[in-house]
């Protein structure tokens, strides 16, 4: 054995008899980690479980339909989360040639560092078109009960396939956004890792999958109130708190529940008492659209509203930019009453604590343009 | 002195007794690093250092005035690239705010997806007008003696002072811009930390301060030519390193030479014959227009030639979206030879390796909006 190595067995050995004879002072984190978290002149006597003195508050939202959010992708259907799937989907979300003037995205309209919308009344589109609706958030738009305003599209997949085509947003053909994408080798190759069992991978149908994908994975956990709801009493200052009863007590649950805070079901929008044509214009029908049944004229999803802090303006018209106006919209409207700043100041509170925490997003790099890329069409 | 404080320095002796005595297998990476390189079986002689095979072509591109790109920030001047500048700086790169529209943001026209410009022939700004000439890459656009294709702003900080006021592009006012930053409290914050000295941090010089911050990382080193350049022989295929000595033989590093390879001076852009009016269009003077001199009619900035396979169309005026067109054109105008594809191609496949390894973007989240925040004005 080398001198070398003795000393090796020696330092070794200094190591081990260090790690089992700790000084309280200076410790490591990753050995602190393994041992009971507790100070060190506590006798070791179990601490009898106090009840949350929030324990009644937070039973009463639990059993009005409000729930966590959970962590990681929301739930998809018929579509498969792989990690290919979603950096494709991540590519596609961010790619402006998916439109006819190589200039409008999946993101121009949801901005994910806006709140997953645009922040405008209603979207701006191809040929500066202003789009007939607000855009809804992108966020958490998987727990959706469906897509759209109106929920005209099942999923997000299927939602996809809608602003890819509409003459007043990306303005392009199915086919044409197919054409462009084959045209790039590295989309090809993308498509084909994600989408292994296909015969054509490259498809107008594996390209929304992909999207779905990526959307899925655009979930904002540990909001405040997520945290308050999973036991953590300090997470709702008391303002909020006295919210989550107001937003209970007063019936916004009927509408606004499960894991989205609203998003589950369809509503009209003033069930009571019409609200003012600035904010629902005659002329939108809403639901009516899809269905054709006259019970559903005006009828709309109810908005999902976490992150609605970061949303405004809102409603379908977009004209509402103050988030205590729309609870007093919503007030009159769906619950025929008039909310004063007594219960408005606190549902307000209870909503800022619906603001979760967004993924780190890194941004993509896109495929190069081939010499058989089709051109933007302005 | 406790026992555990004996061990810890008998720890350290042995440590460093160690470091001074190492075996030569299992060695530790940061400890090879100073050692000489060689395998255990060979002995200790040395190796006379073989003359790489593209000393001279290497020689000749140095002698040409290329140069590789250094990794880290670009150069800039009355500016401190602190980490809370470029933080701030990265939050208004993207910040569609900045736009009267609340729509179009630097990133708009400088997709860092996209080789850090939009891929079109020129830009779309607001009320979807067209600019007047194709917009150039922000990628080590910290590199170019001026910005714009006429070199009309010193600096960055000057440049994005253009397209926030121009009309066609994001047609707001420098004190409707402040006032929108000023509205939202996480912005006052981010510039104070970000401006700690000044008694008005949140200025419109400041702003344009912020994003030249950010824009001096935004750096792509490491391309097959720069590796090729500091040593790395197989870095560049033989076309590719063919195309180096036509680059240099032609004359091409008369005009685009430097780091950034090209965009260090100005150049007529017609310089022996007079190009097709497509491609050089008679409106546009270029550099006359900000020196009113008659021997800056259509004299333009040598475009910079880093990541240009990534940046098609070509020209100020966008018209040509082919490399190899584009070499020929140059050919043509500023040598006054008609270029063979026994030449284009060589040249093309050297330009293509001028791709260089952009940073990692994450894409910040940004402010929300308070109840004072101007409106979008669309």
């Amino acid at each position: 054995m080398k001198p070398s190595s003795i000393l090796s067995l020696l330092v070794l050995a200094a190591v081990l008899l260090v790690l089992f004879d700790r000084p309280a002072t200076s410790p490591s984190p990753q050995i602190l980690a393994t041992e009971p978290a507790v100070a060190t002149s506590t006798p070791l006597e179990p601490v009898p479980a106090q009840p949350s003195p929030d324990a009644a508050l937070r039973n009463k939202a639990l059993s009005a339909g409000l729930k966590p959010l959970p962590a990681g992708p929301g739930p998809v259907t018929g579509n498969a989360l792989t990690p290919e799937r979603i950096a494709l989907g991540r590519q596609l979300f961010f790619e402006p040639r998916l439109s006819s003037s190589h200039l409008i995205s999946c993101h121009t309209c949801h901005n994910l560092a806006l709140g997953g919308d645009d922040n405008l009344p209603t979207s701006v589109g191809h040929g500066w078109q202003r789009g007939p609706r607000n855009a809804p958030t992108v966020y958490n738009a998987v727990y959706n009960t469906a897509q759209f305003w109106d929920g005209r599209a099942a999923d997000l997949k299927a939602q996809a396939k809608g602003p890819i085509q509409a003459a007043v947003e990306m303005a392009n053909a199915p086919e044409q956004a197919v054409a462009t994408l084959r045209s790039m080798p590295e989309y090809v190759e993308n498509f084909t890792s994600a989408f292994p069992d296909d015969q054509d991978p490259l498809s107008f149908d594996n390209l929304t999958k992909a999207i779905e994908a990526y959307e899925a994975t655009l979930v904002t956990p540990n909001a405040p109130f997520d945290r308050w709801l999973q036991g953590e009493d300090d997470a709702l200052n008391p303002l909020a708190k006295q919210g989550v009863a107001r937003f209970v007590d007063k019936g916004c649950t009927a509408c606004h529940n499960g894991v989205n805070v609203g998003g589950q079901a369809y509503f009209p929008f003033g069930l009571i008492r019409k609200p003012a044509e600035r904010i629902r214009p005659p002329a939108d029908k809403g639901r009516f659209a899809v269905t054709h049944t006259p019970s559903d004229e005006y009828v709309f999803r109810a908005a999902p509203l976490r992150n609605i802090a970061l949303t405004a303006p809102y409603f379908h018209s977009g004209q509402v930019w103050s988030l205590e106006e729309a609870i007093a919209v919503m007030g009159s409207a769906q619950l025929g009453v008039d909310l004063t700043d007594a219960d408005i100041a606190p549902i307000a509170a209870f909503l800022h604590s619906l603001t979760g925490v967004p993924p780190q997003i890194d941004y993509p790099m896109l495929p190069v343009e081939a010499a058989t890329t089709p051109k933007p069409r302005l």
